[in-house]
């Protein structure tokens, strides 16, 4: 070893000691005569210091030629410091060096490695591995290290077995779109990347493996938004023998040890919440419960009174802004112009503000008397002080528009707090979603989901409404707002697994050629079985409050799926072309 | 939960419990008035018991409709039983049924759920989830599962922080071959998916990670044998401020943690062998010392005698097999054919019998006298009733030949006790490996392996045997002949990395487009560092005395690189490689 100890670990007690450290040169303090030397490693900072008045000349030298980030070999007597620091672990001591040896130097990094770094996205990412020397992005990587050995640590004790399943699959063309790898071997055919191991761990059931999982990259070709990456990590599970409260009560069991291990936050009883209701009270599902602001229907009481814009509408909705009715009317433009970006989609903005001496002021005075706009603000459950936000137009639409708002506001009245902590189940999700696209419905979990048992029978309906009404066996765990996880009960059962891919669109042969060792494993003793895949990047992200899935992997990608150190995606040499035998088309124009 | 219990866990001191359990039909045995139904799942077996004298009529006729491998879920009263048996945890008790559901029937398995199946090869891999039911296989992935717990348990306890690298990464032609990714929002570049996540760990060390592992799969589309998978699994390792005596230490704890946690067998201290050493000694880099049989070299005392087989020969190398002098012509025959097969490659074998009576009698009793022979036995330790074998050639062929004879030998002679383990620690590698098809030097290990620092003066020399006898701080670790694990001390600093490209015919072009961003990292304070991969399948395989990866492998590819149970690769639609602007060459015959 090129050290006794590391730069974390000397104490008081240690004084007196010879000892050598290995790190980085963090900072350099030269006044002349003294000179000091924060060295530092993952496990901490430990000050070396040299002292004219004993330190050996040409040793003084060596150390007044170090710059920033060299990596250093330094060799010396702990002593106890004189002005002691409590910032650092090693603040009562510092190493009186005796001998110094430069093991690397090193040039100025492009931006400071701290965690109010200089550095901007672009560059912090090409320089990734100067990036990752930031105390910040180092803690986020061993928290997740970390969480990865608690929650094997907590399913292991739970009879879970990790089993890995395999990454060069088949191409399926339900759900996203797949990363495809041509095969040598077999040429002209394809292997895909998984997006998921989800066929695998049903065989593992089928298989009577009873308790599966495993924390395990998956792959989606989708043009990437902030939070989503083409390689993520799911932990990804699989139960037998087990109905939807089994595994609720299971990965309730995992997420509070989770939080209590991590971060020893101690989670109650988690609230759960139907797909239906989320979507009235929030317009969402996955509703951020930290705060209420919940959606009030004021549909019937708005319309017919001659406002055109809400009679010619199918939904209007309302939030309650707490304190907010002295909003200026630069605030609510502000706000207006918010709402009609692109990315929410609103036409307008309606507001009734509740002033503090109980009359009310609205955008829409000349269409509603004092009275109606009462009605509204008591439907509301307003107080005096609030103000309220109305959005109208087709039900869907607007309660997508009008969550945007809610989420907002939140935000900007400091509603969200990323300390505090509120899952939430969402359950009886529907079966179906219906695609205006290609005009057929798709799974809005996946094609193995189970509907309800009491909504097997609508499955023969010709009726699209009926057909929707079907709810699944699915459930989603939603963490302040975000998706962490989500699953189903699976169907077991060949002919209701048929009935469903015919459902979605799958003439027999299609699905016997996609899905043909499913359906004939269910042939040979398939167990009622079901699971649930949490999210590890957002998990990571969310425990921690942070927005972005980036800081908690060590390489992630940029928006246009590039690797910016490594310059990946990169051409290919034609001969790798010529022995897969493929081509690419049209020829790019340099190679 | 459709069980109350599992099938492994019920006792004697649970006797009158009303239960429920789940699983399988394994054997039923009907006498009539009296019907049982071994019930199993993951954890056991629990005999279920139906009598004519107090079970229902319409339950008797639902267990009597019973085939293998129901799926059943059965209630009832914990009884003693009549006829205890030890065979099974739960052989002092049966369960009296009250209820019985068929929660899903099983057509007839196409080969026997048991340790001896009648299934073939073929038919077991495209039933896969029935293969995955037999008791041999699911405990081969349990302990692939404990093993990996065990291992993360162990580095985690050393400070080793689990880091997830990226799959999509950039293709290099240094190594085995890629497999290719193609881009679809950077069409006409591909992503590589990783042989290693060799280039990771080391930005992981240059980042300050101090230790890093990972339990990971890697790619490699090469040409499939029968111990090696296009997808496989490493035990990846990486440390920074160690030398080569750090790194054996750290990882020779990790096997012997793991031989004793998993297996309860305790390991001495592991042997070490210069590679040198163990080409004169075995002809390998991963001898199995589990048995002597050394190689003993005759060249000097065979030659200039008149024969001229051995007199044309670069090298004349023996082994000698104790207490085979008996062998018959026909053994030996047989010998000589399977030296001789193409796999092997010898021109021919000669053997020398050492008789119980002192004589010798050899097969070129033509031109040497009994006092030659006599040498020869001598030099090679040969006692009475022992069989010397010869074979001649170039040296280092005959020692590769030799090699297979001496392992064969060692089989035949059951001197290869899977219980047994004997590790060996191989060191001091060649830095490089000259190719004669390419004309040029590969790295013997890989482009980051440093030499000896005592070699690198010869790194300037232009002749190939300086170059050749250039040794790295490389290492393998080698278990009863087969390597499970191999690493080195890595090239920290740019300009030594550089010449090392240089060496291996890089132009400094190339090196930069591949490597560029790692030659960047060093730049920047590279710490020293090192570390070590282990073959994760492999290493179960050999813990079990398996022959075969794909034992221990949940869902393998066969030697064409399918998976027979999905059926991949496969084709996929025009539509895919629209979108990824790529086209098969030449066009499949039928899509």
């Amino acid at each position: 070893m090129y050290r006794t100890h590391n730069c974390g670990e000397l104490r008081l007690s240690d004084a007196g000691k010879e000892v050598t450290l290995s790190g980085w040169s963090a900072t350099i303090r030269d006044k002349g005569s003294l000179l000091w030397i924060d060295l530092r490693d993952r496990y901490g900072i430990t000050q070396l210091v040299f002292d004219e008045n004993y330190t050996d000349k040409k040793l003084f030298d060596v150390a007044r030629s170090i710059g920033r980030e060299f990596v250093l070999q330094a060799t010396g007597t702990i002593i106890e410091r004189a002005s002691k620091t409590t910032k650092i672990a090693t603040g009562d001591i510092e190493i009186k060096v005796t001998d110094l040896r430069i093991l690397n130097a090193a040039k100025t990094p492009p931006f400071t490695i701290t965690d109010d770094t200089d550095g901007g996205d672009d560059l912090r990412m090409k320089y990734r591995y100067l990036d990752l020397r930031r105390p910040t992005v180092q803690q986020n990587l061993f928290f997740r290290s970390n969480l990865a050995i608690e929650t094997r640590k907590y399913l292991a004790a739970q009879d879970f077995v990790e089993v890995e399943t395999p990454f060069l699959i088949k191409s399926t063309p339900e759900g996203a779109r797949d990363f495809v790898v041509p095969s040598r071997m077999n040429k002209g055919q394809f292997y895909a990347l998984p997006q998921s191991p989800q066929t695998f761990k049903q065989i593992l059931m089928v298989s009577g493996f009873d308790k599966y999982f495993q924390i395990v990259k998956c792959f989606r070709d989708e043009d990437l938004r902030a939070d989503r990456q083409p390689e993520f990590t799911q932990i990804d599970c699989e139960m037998s023998f087990v109905h939807q409260e089994d595994i609720l009560n299971t990965f309730e069991g995992l997420t509070k040890h989770l939080f209590k291990a991590a971060l020893d936050v101690e989670l109650g009883t988690f609230p759960r919440m139907t797909y239906d209701e989320a979507m009235l009270r929030y317009g969402s599902d996955k509703p951020d419960i930290r705060f209420g602001m919940e959606f009030c229907d004021l549909t019937d009481v708005a319309k017919g009174k001659g406002f055109p814009v809400f009679d010619g509408a199918e939904s209007v909705l309302a939030i309650c802004a707490p304190g907010c009715a002295e909003y200026t009317r630069k605030q609510i433009d502000e706000l207006t112009e918010w709402v009609k970006r692109p990315q929410i989609g609103a036409k307008g903005l309606v507001y009734v503000k509740c002033e503090a001496d109980g009359s009310l002021k609205s955008s829409v005075d000349k269409f509603y008397t004092p009275d109606d706009l009462k009605v509204w603000a008591e439907k509301c459950g307003a107080k005096p002080g609030d103000l309220l936000f109305l959005l109208c137009g087709e039900d869907e639409k607007t309660r997508k528009q009008l969550c945007e708002l809610r989420l907002e506001m939140g935000t900007r009245l400091g509603l969200r707090d990323p300390k505090r902590f509120e899952p939430l189940w969402v359950v009886d999700f529907p079966l179906l979603e219906w695609d205006e696209d290609e005009g057929r419905f798709f799974a809005m979990h996946h094609p193995f989901t189970s509907p309800k048992p009491q909504d097997i029978v609508k499955m023969e309906s010709d009726d699209h409404k009926v057909l929707k009404s079907m709810r699944a066996d699915a459930y989603d765990l939603v963490l302040n707002g975000v998706e962490i996880g989500g699953g189903s009960i699976r169907i077991h059962d060949r002919d209701l697994q048929a009935r469903n891919f015919k459902l979605l669109g799958f003439t027999p042969e299609e699905a016997e050629a996609q899905f043909g060792f499913l359906l004939g494993a269910f042939e040979f003793g398939a167990p009622p079985h079901g699971g649930i895949a949490f999210g590890f990047d957002r998990l990571n992200s969310v425990m921690n409050g942070a927005n972005s899935i980036r800081d908690f992997i060590a390489f992630p990608k940029n928006n246009q799926g590039r690797d910016m150190m490594i310059d990946a995606p990169d051409g290919i040499k034609q001969k790798q072309l010529d022995e897969l035998g493929i081509a690419v088309v049209p020829p790019p124009a340099a190679s």
